[in-house]
């Protein structure tokens, strides 16, 4: 909730909100709102309903971005790169050529996070 | 099916095999039986049968290798460098300091295959 024009998408079990550091912009991470580390701390269940939601935000982040693909990551643990201790999903947009083998970051202009998390929001309604 | 000792498991609606070339040996693959190409493609149904599976598989290829960490992907187009379209979500074993920022792939020496795969369909029972 700190930046609450990022926030894209809520219900009872899990939260939508977009990385302010983000591969490309509209980069969206879902999170559970109980506190899991990972997938190996998270119930079947609750991993199930995590995963529905990041089925219909990668759809809307497809139709709002226009980009050419999406790459889904979720790490488990430091070594494979997790840093905040508490499970979520990455949904990343993709461009032809964009050379991105490693998911670097790039920055958000000002108002630019407000106008992608808008669009994305309007596209989860489509 | 063609590499019959790859198989890790398999229900009425998804498959788990081992990569063969695997970022780290244990590199587990669980696809749909039905075919969708990507997570747009497939249903919100489905996709969540398929990473109640993957949760299953992570823990037990976990157990099965001991790694330090697991890298979960799954990648939509072309441009998201997917080569083969039909939905599979990558469960990769990590380790501590393996560098590994764009997966490599590395190959299972003679039996290798077979005892990776008998030992995560045991820890799968546990």
């Amino acid at each position: 909730g700190e930046i609450p024009a990022a926030k894209l998408y809520e219900d009872n079990y899990t939260f939508a909100f977009l990385d302010t550091a983000p591969v490309h912009k509209g980069h969206t991470l879902v999170i559970t709102k109980g506190h899991y580390v990972d997938i190996h701390d998270v119930s079947e269940e609750l991993v199930m309903k995590q995963v529905q939601v990041v089925k219909r935000l990668a759809d809307a982040v497809k139709r709002a971005t226009g980009c050419d693909g999406i790459s889904i990551g979720e790490s488990n643990g430091k070594a494979a790169g997790q840093v905040v201790p508490h499970i979520h999903f990455h949904i990343m947009p993709r461009f032809e050529g964009d050379g991105l083998k490693h998911w670097p970051h790039t920055k958000y202009q000002p108002g630019e996070l407000e106008k992608f998390s808008e669009d994305i929001r309007a596209a989860l309604g489509k």
